[in-house]
């Protein structure tokens, strides 16, 4: 049996309390919070947990295996390495940390006394984003040639990160999942729709050492919500429309073929293929579930989670170089060599 | 009277002989075009128009006032040159040229000659884009923050231009009729699926001296078609899809409101307003009729048209920059200030 | 403080007990279910509840001001006879009975007992049929042709109804709201899909004594979840898309202009109007709750509740007489006049 | 070569004359319409036609095979019957007639002469109603339950005949293609928005000598163009829009399954499936030249058309049984089995 402490019992907090909840081999042990009233709500619906404003009687509580963290991203670093050095397995919520340099040391940390980290990457574990992993590691797209996602909507703004690491750390993960290729560098463009305030609408474009690109517009002041993503590839095209309540996927049997042409007359060579068009059904699984379950499942087998620390890392390192590359214009940031390795 | 001519009756060309043909106040005289069987499509649909394959025959014609030029835009410069100096008033498919050079040379020389040179944004036609206008300028969405458009199909791809001059022109000349506000740099990424062919998908950021920010997504190659821009604004936010068959504009009574708040608490500060949709009834007018009435009536007024060659230029200029900033991985471009003030 | 009890926790119960549980003003005392296992979910949840298997000892406990119930249909006369001749006010989920002969006999023993009867017609509660209604009765619609409905999806097949009484409860309890216009006749045809069980996909017109007309398409065995509803009217017209998360209502400035004709020539006669589309903003707040608030404020104030016993009753008439008219093939009911004086 | 004469040149003619003017094998001779300025038009289009005021004319020519009739219904039954007198083989716009009496006369007309009556049934013709057949017909759908149509929009309101013998008549010819099953009775319901005009909106259901079901929703005021099938079956689900650009026809892998339950519990009986969803692609052929070519192909062969004059005669009766149930306030009208034969 895995125990659960959770700190943070704001928006997403909850939902990792009852998905431990439910979760056969894991038990909520305890939540922390620092408003009591937050408590007080997480009792009324479980009045059995123990509850705390002090996050160190966690870290003290022998009985407790793994502490989750759904704080603000400021307090990630610092309650995730005390967790670490308490001995701890620990979970974060998306992103990592504020910066590759934090993240690098927590997983020196955690490598140093053989725990576990595991960021809440929630997209990698929804049946949808499943599919398309499968679809593109499957092959039967083909060669794929972008990734461009939307993802926009009215709010909630952030004072303490900007879009990108709100809004496009989704989309950077699913990348990472999604895709061996390495990404080599960033270029993205964004603005502040409130003086003094961080950046609230951003364009990233992400360059792979492959001829792969991936773009995302992320923003906080849209009309309308949306959550789309489109992959070009040489086979079959795909939109993923996660706001569709049923048909998220479907794939295209679209695309051009190249045709050699003796006389070399350009506009010959091209042709444009268009088929069927097929949604797969998908399962209606809650992503937070499926990842709990594959965390107690990794912690009882000495498994590496599938976004652990280093592919933590990995988005964090792109969130970086994209807000350093809005802040000059658009100009390319490469990704350290070094660091893409970890 | 004004007297047309038009070059070239491959696929858009048919569009404006058959406007000038039905607008009072033109009349059209002859078609050119190097393929003899277009010659014989438009003579059996127009039997009393002059047809030749030899463009010359139109520029010694004194009976025509105007040459109308829907060929590729590698021969807009040279054929509008000739006609200039022919004494001709002329009408080019977007875009004007293919540099900022050679739409500098045609400014020259119409000028030279007190010609007309204009440019067939056809957007700026469309009551769509008229409505939009209307909303920015007359106030009712507030500031602008920003401009995002999607225009993205399978096909055409070009062999000449890339995306960037072929789909991204439209945008670019719908900014320059919309904004008062003066661009000054362009940040794009992009790429070619086809090897050895120009840019195929590009993304591009136009910086304004503003904190107005622009946004373009084209693409040759994507599983659907959309063709859809967001305004983001102070006080109402806009959708305009122009595929919609009616509702193509949006208003959305949307946006935040930034409060004074005396402790200084960021939080508080960020107020979500959420009213009214509105969708305007828009006229079914079609654009080229509009747009070679507006024509006509600059000629018959000795005005200007609203997308004469100087808008062409401030097209062009961007296009240029957008495509260096592509090859430069996104590297900003600055406009260059002497050619802005053209 | 109105106390309150529930029968029937399966799966609509909990979400009156969360409802009356949060509504200031009611108290929830204790919930009945024949399932243990459900009245163990409930005491999960709510800890201080009183459950029991046995409605009689709800019935018999004084410090029970209302009884709601939540069984399948063929319960809610019996329960509710029981619980009014015991003194209580109760409020039944739709429909009210199985037939217009029990809806009678209810209502009498309420009148004879001066207790309260509501018919929990949740659609009137919600923000949308509020707005259509303010819209029909303020007069911007014009006058209202037809109501047109489609309510259709994948299951949920009913065993004990058909889904006439299951789904179009629904419209046919909105029609009471709406309109002032007396329903007089019904002609309905349907049929089951599945051998010896009730009509599982049903089409009702309902005629009134004015030229409203309304019709309903009703299914449990549709490829596409469909709530939708159009209103036809002199001036302009509404499309309600239940499923829209924002804009579920489209006013449409459309219609048709009949002009006086001299000569007599119908094609004159009729003209088109298409104007702009208006979707109002509608507030977010749960059916539910409105309801709960408001049996809560007719008690306490010894006034109707909209929805009271006699609604429920004129609805049962039509659902009555829909049913026997599929039965005759779509051969027109009519409504017995006597009963809709009810 | 198959000579054609077209009768009316209003809304329809001109897209016949386009058609059999493209077609191989056939050759548009003269065009007959009341109004001079119509022929005009016809003649500035197609230099080389012969054109009329008086379809006698086209009746004496011994040049013109095929008479094409595009007129006003009220029109048909006399221009047929003429145009079989006069040896000519006829094809008339839908519906074939204004009654069963007028169409058994001008079948009984074309048989004696053995000359072909074809009714222009323009949607048999699509590649999207073509392909629904290939998945009925095959059985991949299963046993179909029944086909829902919805066909609404603002207009074109019609003084001479209802809005079922206009919109219903598509559907009911699609009826009359898709499936073997006989028709048995018909109820329908429908009003007029127009004083003194015929109905402007209606319901009709399709009784079939089998369990299959059909509805139409008709209607000429309406605030949204609607053109959308549902069909229910056994083993797969098909809603077909004709509105869409692409992926008219979707393809659901969605139904129920029925279980033996040994104990006989109703509810465990019924089971919901819920798999992947396909939208075949189709050519974008138009339908009215694929007609042409049938018929060109029909008049050579000495073979019948699909769409031959008892398919219209089908077509007619149902119509007209619809139209008396409306007048019934949806009494139930039987089909006459000695027509149904026909």
């Amino acid at each position: 049996m895995i125990n659960v402490g959770v700190i943070g019992y704001g928006y997403w907090g909850p939902n990792l309390v009852r998905n431990f909840h439910e979760t056969s081999g894991a038990q909520m042990k305890a939540v922390c919070d620092l408003d009591p009233r937050r408590l007080s709500l997480a009792l009324k619906r479980y009045p059995t947990l123990q509850t705390t404003t002090d996050h160190r009687e966690l870290l003290k509580d022998p009985a407790i295996d793994v502490i989750a963290i759904a704080t603000p991203v400021a307090a990630h670093f610092p309650l995730a390495k005390d967790a670490l050095k308490a001995g701890k397995h620990v979970l974060l919520e998306k992103p990592l940390t504020q910066s590759t340099e934090q993240a690098l040391r927590l997983l020196e940390e955690a490598a140093k006394r053989n725990l576990t980290v595991m960021v809440d990457h929630t997209f990698i574990y929804t049946p949808a984003v499943r599919k398309m992993k499968e679809l593109v590691a499957g092959g039967s797209l083909g060669e794929v040639y972008y990734y461009d996602s939307t993802r926009i909507n009215l709010g909630l703004f952030q004072s303490d990160v900007n879009v990108i690491w709100d809004l496009a750390a989704h989309d950077v993960s699913i990348l990472d999942y999604l895709f061996e290729d390495k990404p080599c560098a960033v270029s993205a463009t964004g603005i502040s729709h409130v003086p003094g305030s961080p950046e609230s609408m951003a364009y990233l474009t992400v360059f792979f050492e492959s001829n792969l690109i991936a773009h995302m517009h992320v923003n906080w002041l849209a009309p309308v919500k949306l959550r789309r993503t489109l992959l070009g590839a040489s086979k079959k095209m795909l939109v993923y429309d996660d706001l569709e309540p049923s048909e998220k996927i479907k794939v295209y049997d679209k695309g051009i073929t190249l045709k050699d042409n003796v006389e070399g007359v350009h506009q010959l060579l091209i042709g444009y293929r268009s088929g069927d068009m097929w949604a797969p059904n998908l399962p209606l699984t809650e992503a937070l579930r499926t990842e709990a379950e594959h965390l107690v499942h990794c912690l009882e087998n000495g498994e590496r989670p599938m976004t652990d620390g280093a592919a933590g890392l990995r988005v964090v390192q792109i969130l970086e170089a994209a807000t350093r590359s809005v802040r000059l214009q658009g100009q390319p940031v490469e990704l350290d060599a070094r660091r893409k390795a970890a």
